[in-house]
């Protein structure tokens, strides 16, 4: 049921990453012009990290009709499969961002507005009227009672610390192709009100390349209230150096909304990777050109993982610096179990694991 | 999940229309050339049925993708609205048939092959490829493992007592266009085995001109273990006297699986009531040609009514049967409200109100 109320008003937060999940969703990728090969990599990819969260929580992987036997008969038994329509498959961005009652013991959900990254200005794909839709069924699914803004956002935009703080980018929530006209000022209290935050911190931009316009979890991760893991690099070459840096010069001065400095973790990213000629090749074309060009950098970075209440599950990129990586989240995350799972095939679609996993708060 | 084992070895068997349930799905009617007028008849109508249920159970009505706002703007927020495409809208026929452990703790589903009454023999429509997946979908969305039968038949075409004795029809799970080649004494074991059975009944044939080819729903309901309801008529000219007069006499002489004999409630139809010009030309040809006629006569029964936890719901016709109806059947479940509804529009379908609800079992 849609709410005429306001979040903040009502006591309602959203929900951090590490917070307790009762469930979890993903979306089946099939577009062609999207994902290489007619979506067949990518739907083994999904598959196989759908499988591994489900060892951890129920997870129901959503799909258009004319996927269900396919996603049904590739999936394992433990994978519930439920008809739900949409566009394409990054369902944190495009399904409801949950909140919190202050207790924790109620949900409810925000549907905000989704255009594809950018509508017809710098968006991704048109049409994308069944994303759009797709935080509200979703919520009708688990009747849970949804807010509705007018913020057009993607789910990745944002990232909170469930105490009050939440961290976005201007790039992504000001851009033209989203929220023309919107002045910081304002859009920080429609965030404060509809999130149910105390303070907003703004990053200007998000990752090198990102082709969302710079979502801010690819840069930045909550672990637990105070502290963070950033997208780091020390190689002045990289243009990622340039971001990272800028980012830590920002949250090293901030304070969250309890008053707290944080704790910042540097996450050295992969070297950089690129999309192989065969990868491109495999994506149907758009108005005759290819959607995604052979040399193309990949976002890659382990800020993008999956939380669940009992595991981590990194990107895994084929490179020396995994290892590292899973090293050093084990002693960010003591009390979860930190599995790795490769990567690349969410990488080539334009996302990474975060993006293409919604948990829902509650036990 | 799919059970690889017998319901009945299980100890699990058919849930009766008056067991307790905990949920009701409903099907969007949409295709034009059943529903007339576009289906926005049967869309008021299914809505107030729906309404009316929501008031004594959970109600999901499920919708294809392009319905899903029509829907969603027409039903109240008592009733969720979740994708599960089909091709048309008799869920207790096109649905899973729920069964109950003998505690009544558990619940399963059997999905039976579906062929729209008949397949190309004399079937209603051609696909109905949807159709047969619904019972998997529902059932996986409901987490409700399920057993496989290669029987075709529907929801409707067999009646329990919930203790053991099961009624149906030869003209339809014996129909060249079901099972063609299958024997009675094949069909009784397979029946028992499926549906957790010690003992069917069979009746020779269905309601008059009834277009499933005579599904039992529309001759006989249970109150009751021991207690049934029998659509009846003393006028001679009908032909409906003679199956009326011929079940009732099957029905007289038989004991159910306990030994007992029937208790016969006589529930008088209605007087013949005609489809309109003005309803029939408001349906697509098919091929061509008008699927219903001008003057045709509507399958109208009492009988086809719905059962929930604390409330029946009766077909209204707009005859004077109609409050002599409700009083008789006030008798039969005093600790239930008996209330009624204008049913026409599911009669113009070729349903009744019984085909259109599918109840699941359970606290």
């Amino acid at each position: 049921m849609k709410m005429k109320t306001l979040p903040y008003r009502d006591g309602f937060k959203m929900a951090a990453d590490f917070d307790e999940k009762q469930a979890g969703y993903m979306l089946w990728p099939q577009r062609p012009d999207n994902w290489r090969d007619g979506g067949k990599p990518a739907q083994r990819a999904f598959t196989q990290l759908a499988s591994k969260l489900s060892k951890y929580q129920p997870m129901t992987m959503l799909v258009n009709e004319n996927q269900y036997k396919n996603a049904r008969s590739m999936l394992p038994v433990s994978v519930r499969v439920v008809e739900l329509s949409s566009n394409d498959a990054f369902v944190k961005d495009i399904g409801p961002i949950y909140l919190q009652s202050t207790d924790g013991q109620q949900v409810r959900a925000v549907d905000f507005n989704f255009n594809a990254w950018g509508g017809l200005v710098d968006g991704l794909y048109f049409p994308w009227d069944k994303d759009n839709e797709v935080a509200k069924k979703l919520s009708e699914l688990d009747s849970i009672n949804y807010y509705e803004s007018t913020l057009t956002l993607e789910g990745c935009s944002v990232v909170t610390d469930g105490d009050g703080t939440l961290l976005t980018t201007e790039d992504v929530i000001l851009s033209e192709g989203r929220n023309k006209g919107l002045t910081k000022e304002v859009a920080t209290e429609q965030l404060k009100e509809t999130l149910g935050v105390n303070k907003i911190i703004w990053l200007s931009e998000g990752f090198y390349l990102d082709e969302t316009g710079g979502d801010i979890d690819n840069m930045v991760s909550f672990i637990a209230p105070g502290e963070i893991v950033l997208s780091w690099t020390e190689d002045k070459s990289d243009p990622q150096y340039v971001s990272s840096h800028r980012a830590f010069e920002v949250l090293k001065q901030e304070t969250d909304a309890r008053g707290r400095h944080f704790r910042i973790h540097k996450l050295q990213i992969p070297t950089p990777l690129f999309l192989s000629k065969e990868e491109a090749n495999g994506v149907d074309p758009i108005n005759g050109r290819l959607p995604r060009i052979a040399g193309q950098r990949l976002t890659a970075t382990y800020t993008s993982y999956v939380t669940t209440n009992r595991a981590i599950v990194l990107p895994e990129f084929g490179v020396a610096q995994d290892e590292i990586a899973l090293e050093q989240m084990k002693k960010y995350y003591p009390d979860r179990e930190v599995e790795s799972i490769p990567a690349r095939e969410f990488l080539t679609g334009g996302g990474g694991l975060h993006t293409v996993v919604l948990n829902v708060p509650g036990v």
